[in-house]
């Protein structure tokens, strides 16, 4: 018998609050809704879904006499974990045998990988007393591989023949996403039986749009990241000695940022979206950072909080074009790769990669520290490209930072004295316990899924909405994957892909961060979240993140 | 108007539930408890101690018609930040104008710096109502400094005197307390009228002894590391790609390392002092842990996570050699140091000094990262010690373990994939809002202080105990800060000190890691222990560590 927590009994124990809307569930029938057709106008996006590109928004209504059959359902965990994939799988669950106690649910092991090798488990009712409200993604496991090539597709709709599924939940983010689209558009020509439904799940939060309010598990990433960061800004107030670099997960969208920024007010916090709008340099960045500094020094202030987005750098025009040759030079295969491999002397492969570099990208390669030559050379992924993720990016900002402190300080333009701590938060805020919105959000999201299902909706997203109400007020529907999907270039071919959405810099969460920056970076106006209370007053421990208030409020 | 977050202000709310022995608190007195007398038998304390070694143990009773005159306190908080620290100044001040609503309280700004040189703020309830329950030392900062030498100890008696002190509280860890303890005897012999009290303050936990039951702040931080290390520990065994070493701030004992292994069940922990005990040299270190992946690699499991003390390094022998060997030849003012200094590479400097150790610890130097080795000779402090804290014993361990893992696959001997992360949790668990432990705790230790003055009783530390019960059931006393006392070399020189406490190996909390951790390896018998939670059932929001609750219940 394994040893838990009383938090994870306590846990196990929380029953979600349903929304009302998905009280009567035997009732519910899914029903287009009529205002809302999202039919899509791209022309070669209807020729790649010919069978979903008309589908329509549906919203479920109570009827009289609804006939439920039982569903055989099988889901895959994919990507990265967010906290809340266990209750998706607890909702969908529940709804399923609840719509028909001969329903049965598969977990595919491993991410899609288990789809393609038909390698499940069933989930029962008793395997899922462990699992409820708990972080993780352990009870099936997740990877990062998709169901792609033709061969991949076939295996697929093999293992769906083989368990006779007739629901495919798939739990992921843009990519994901986008695969469960063309999974369900393949499973249509093939005339093969079975509904495809996506789940918005990302920590980054970019998986979101009109009617996706947000993707789960942001908003437990968030709340953690931002205890840690208040509790940093706290500390460094007391000690007045560190200026703490904290470098936070997302690969792309500083969605996280953003959100840990109004939440802790940290001194300065960079946003990739805005580097990329203004086209900033790595100096224009780094002159920025130290004017703060300065200005602090002058206030006898040398301590203080930044934020660096974990994929800023790739926003940084001339990272940006640097990254790029250092993937095309490097290709898999090339030539310049085999000399590349053939040196011994991490020097060499720095001299030989400069000279072949155009003069921007070699400039910028020069100027930054060794270190981070050697990793954006050695740590390559498995296409050959610079694993962006594995740049230290903190260090980089802050070896710059210490040049440009030095060089004003003996111009006498900096009189301060500048210790610094490096952080990095990610890991510590996938597997969670998922907060009471995630763990609610998800729970009502897999029960959507099973209606979805149950209504025999093929390429649908999930979508709960209303979510800055309370549980109860939360509205129930389903959108058309393909119509989120847009073309863009995918190695070098036009690919239909669900876009990520990027901070908006008109949006109102970026905009009450910019009226207030100049005073963070001045004041030390810290705001203190505390840890993630799942008991106590509601505002407390039922709160959304604030982007989301902003947002939708 | 700051803006502030809902958590602050219900922590703001929160009363700290109070001993019954501190509910008469105008009726209480110092007396002497019988049974324990606690003088000092070391004839050389004898003499360094004359007006306080024989004093001891007091406890307090109800005593009819006490009369309290009013009291003027000064508060120090000394060293790295505590949950709790507020706490202990807002106990001290509500039972000061309790027992008279005449005293005052003052705040000396930036540790023993503020009272060396006399710069203080007044603490009023005013000021208080903003730092209730909340974490950092940031009402009035605190500081590294201690009041040492003779014009020190004269400034702060100049200081006591100005402001007409009855009272003098040193919150601090156990060189704090030592300096309050000489302080004591100083301020006796000069017939300077102040009561000096100490309060036990440090996240390290190792400020404890038969009477002290804890340290505060050590509850809070071990809370918070646990609840990050859960939650690393589920997000692996969910992912299944990353070992994570961990890094835990702590500098000498291992006693942060240990709750939180027990806390975690992490695959495995380094307890410093067994592998002092044990005189393991890195390459033992290193073969435990590489035996330990290549075990769980046959079983298919390349994932895992380790806990590392902060300070293990200065317990591995050779380093502690090779340390010891740094600091003598680059002490201060000498000729190598400028030699050094002169140089400009680092290659250099690395080649200077590796000629001038012995075999021992040159062969230990030339056998690290050459990062390491610049890091050691870089970082220094302003003694021109080695800062052992800057060594990122982490990717120390880390290169070792892959150097040696690298080996046993080109002997066949490993066949796994080693990937990792590595991490650092120290700054996040100083600053955080106190547990309701570390907030009941210190609320009561400072209302101790305000009666050890009260009573007229200086050269005491705080003492709360019986802390594994319920609150009402709490217990308190004075203890003699000299009883604590032990005679150590401290730069050449024999010194008294308070020792601090290292984790015992045959203490029960060592003892019961010791049984489990060959199952804790090879299995994943993680355990999560969740963020920490303010309201909800007492087991989970008024529980203590569990090191507290093995050693004394």
């Amino acid at each position: 018998m394994k040893e838990t927590t009383t938090l994870y009994h306590e846990r196990l124990a929380f029953q979600p609050v349903l929304p009302l809307a998905l009280r009567e569930l035997t009732q519910l029938k899914a029903v287009p809704l009529e205002e809302a057709s999202t039919t899509i106008s791209d022309a070669e996006l209807q020729k790649l879904f010919p069978h979903t590109w008309k589908q329509g928004i549906v919203t479920f209504l109570a009827q009289p006499e609804v006939v439920h059959r039982p569903q055989r359902v099988g889901v895959v965990l994919s990507g990265g974990q967010a906290a809340g994939g266990h209750n998706v799988i607890t909702g969908l669950y529940d709804a399923l045998v609840k719509l028909h106690p001969d329903s049965r649910l598969f977990g595919f092991l491993g991410g899609a990988t288990g789809l393609i090798d038909n390698e499940a488990i069933e989930i029962t009712q008793d395997l899922l007393t462990e699992y409820r409200n708990q972080g993780g993604f352990d009870i099936i496991g997740s990877g990062r591989a998709k169901v792609e090539t033709e061969e991949q597709m076939q295996a697929a709709e093999k293992t769906v023949k083989d368990l006779r599924l007739t629901g495919l939940l798939i739990i992921g983010g843009d990519d994901s996403n986008t695969n469960a689209a063309v999974l369900a558009e393949y499973f249509l020509a093939s005339g093969c039986d079975v509904n495809v439904v996506g789940v918005p799940k990302t920590i980054d939060g970019d998986l979101k749009n009109e009617h996706i309010e947000a993707s789960f598990g942001f908003d437990t990433a968030c709340k953690i990241f931002s205890e840690l960061i208040g509790n940093i800004c706290r500390d460094t107030f007391s000690a007045k000695k560190y200026y703490h670099f904290i470098k936070l997960m997302g690969r792309s969208a500083s969605h996280i940022a953003l959100e840990c920024a109004l939440q802790t007010h940290a001194n300065m916090t960079l946003i990739s979206e805005e580097i990329a709008d203004k086209g900033m340099t790595l100096q224009q960045i780094t002159t920025e950072i130290c004017d703060m500094i300065c200005r602090r020094a002058e206030m006898g202030k040398n301590f203080g909080v930044l934020l660096i987005p974990e994929g800023v750098i790739e926003f940084i025009p001339e990272f940006k074009d640097l990254i790029t040759e250092l993937n095309d030079l490097l290709a898999k295969g090339g030539e310049d790769l085999k000399a590349l491999e053939a040196m011994s002397s991490a020097q060499d492969k720095v001299r030989f990669v400069s000279r072949q570099l155009y003069e921007d990208a070699k400039n910028c390669f020069v100027s930054i520290p060794e270190s981070i030559q050697h990793e954006m050379l050695l740590d390559r992924d498995p296409h050959g490209n610079v694993q962006v993720s594995k740049i230290e990016t903190e260090k980089l900002l802050l070896e710059a930072v210490r040049k440009e402190l030095h060089r004003r300080k003996v111009l006498g333009e900096y009189v301060g004295k500048f210790s610094y701590q490096t952080h990095f938060f990610g890991y510590e805020g996938r597997s969670a316990f998922p907060s009471n919105f995630d763990a609610q959000y998800c729970y009502a999201l897999g029960q959507v899924a099973a209606l979805l299902v149950d209504s025999n909706m093929t390429g649908y997203m999930t979508c709960v909405g209303n979510l800055v109400n309370d549980v109860e007020q939360w509205n129930i529907k389903g959108i058309p994957l393909s119509s989120m999907m847009v073309m863009e270039k995918r190695h070098g071919k036009p690919t239909p892909v669900i876009k990520k959405t990027l901070v908006d810099p008109k949006g109102k969460a970026f905009q009450l961060f910019e009226n207030h920056r100049e005073q963070w970076k001045l004041e030390d106006d810290y705001r203190y979240p505390g840890p993630v209370q799942f008991f106590g007053p509601r505002e407390i421990s039922n709160n959304t993140t604030l982007s989301l208030r902003l947002e939708r409020q």
